[in-house]
């Protein structure tokens, strides 16, 4: 099968290495606007050849648009456009509502499906790509009664030979989810990372950095050309999350300023049922090591 | 050297472990007040036996206390009520002027060494107990000037023989430095799991759970026994520090909500300058692999 990856960084990359190396696909060309990354991709053996926009995408059975979701807002109609008829397109993007908006009443709107894989690094450009990254991870997938049934089967096998599994729901439910889950925690992380620098004694903290301040700000690293229209376009669903959090730590800070001994207890083993949850015993995705799919209706 | 641990958990296991493997210590004996982490400690050949705290301190030439920092209060002074003259005193908990305050007229302080090694898990208990846990870290020892030099020298040298660099500062430094490094991360991690288990739709963020929230969110599995005392010991300095990440985080939320573009992708790069910092090229503790040593003063 053709694959044209449109965007080689971290995400593309570490795809089109994974479905080269399960035999999904056979042939896989890469269109990027950043000729150094082009080049990069064909040194590391991601794509076979680069291509432009047009010539890529006319022959593809599977377009995987892998670019900032702004860039997508504009690329995606484009594409539509210039695909035959049989040609299946999924984008990878963290944002949902405004990009599905963008394109419902295209003609070809029923050879879009709107995916999202919950997985990536801090690190960008194919040189961060990395085998077996999708692994286990869970993938989105949304409004599938607006994609035809083929094109919907073909991108659920896609996400399938990466040892993905699949959720669906709506492009809002997506969009709501996401901001606690990953929008959330990545301006967090920036927002800490902030808060240090700003501090005159920050390099006696740098120098004490350890495991625990170390993977609370992490994500401080990821890419702005990523994360900057992604907070744009769910600016509503990441201000509340936003909202909800600072709540709690209010709370928390609030706590500990009353010497309420109890109630700080209380909070500290509330926030403890964490532990399962992330381990798993809670999720009917981690339950078991087959491939299950769940459904979600508001 | 007989070396005697006081409270057999996740820290006085794991530097139980790397004492005795680099032959740092030739006896280790153990005490803990819960008898299963007793006899699991022996059962794990963490320690060769177990005694009474009378009796285990008397004949030490080096007494660890690795217990949460309230027990810490109590029992600081009544052990050294109780060693020999000779005998060496040092603790590793995250809150040092509670403590140090406790024992500062006390006949012999200055055979106490306050210190607290920049390294743990989320995990407790000796079965979580770490080779290696220690290599490379950061331990802090505080006000050297009120301890014995041969005391300081010799908690030095076991710093060293587990591999790690050392920080000298204030009690009132290291608490401060302290509350932004670990104590916050610590109180943000259970803030934002208390925000996630208060939402009534949080199986599906759960289920979505991916690497961002869960490094975000993986210290709110820490032990209430151990963080609930240091919030406590700490309470001041935490909430400077809360206070400064809360008003960080309007910031960004404000920003998001004015959709002033600009400023949004000028808060990110601004913490994307973090990511030298965590790579250790502006710590002059990271840049060399020799052991370093770096004294703060205010």
């Amino acid at each position: 099968m053709k694959i044209t990856v449109i965007g080689l960084g971290l995400i593309g990359g570490s795809m089109a290495k994974d479905l080269r190396r399960t035999g999904f696909a056979t042939e896989i060309t890469g269109v990027d606007n950043n000729p150094e990354h082009a080049s990069e991709a064909i040194q590391l053996g991601i794509v076979d050849r680069v291509d432009s926009l047009d010539s890529a995408v006319r022959e593809a059975d599977l377009v995987l648009i892998t670019i900032p979701v702004d860039a997508m807002l504009t690329l995606l109609p484009e594409i539509l456009d210039r695909i035959g008829s049989h040609t299946t397109v999924t984008d990878m993007g963290s944002t949902k509502r405004r990009l599905t908006e963008a394109v419902k009443n295209h003609a070809l709107r029923r050879n879009y499906i709107p995916a999202h894989p919950m997985a990536g690094t801090e690190n960008s450009g194919p040189s961060a790509a990395l085998e077996n990254l999708f692994q286990g991870k869970i993938a989105i997938l949304c409004d599938q009664e607006q994609s035809g049934p083929q094109h919907l089967a073909l991108v659920e096998k896609m996400f399938y030979a990466l040892g993905m599994k699949i959720a669906y729901m709506t492009s809002d439910e997506q969009d709501h989810s996401t901001a606690f889950v990953s929008h959330l925690p990545h301006a967090a992380a920036f927002a800490l990372s902030n808060a240090v620098l700003d501090k005159e004694d920050r390099q006696i903290i740098f120098d004490l950095a350890s495991g625990g301040f170390n993977s609370t700000v992490r994500l401080a690293k990821s890419s702005c050309a990523m994360w900057h229209p992604i907070f744009e376009q769910n600016s509503d669903y990441l201000v509340e999350s936003l909202n909800v959090y600072i709540r709690h730590l209010e709370h928390f800070r609030d706590v500990v300023l009353e010497k309420d001994s109890g109630k700080l207890e209380e909070m500290i083993l509330n926030a403890n049922r964490i532990r399962p949850i992330l381990e798993g015993e809670n999720s009917v995705f981690r339950k078991n090591e087959e491939t299950i799919t769940r459904f979600y209706t508001k």
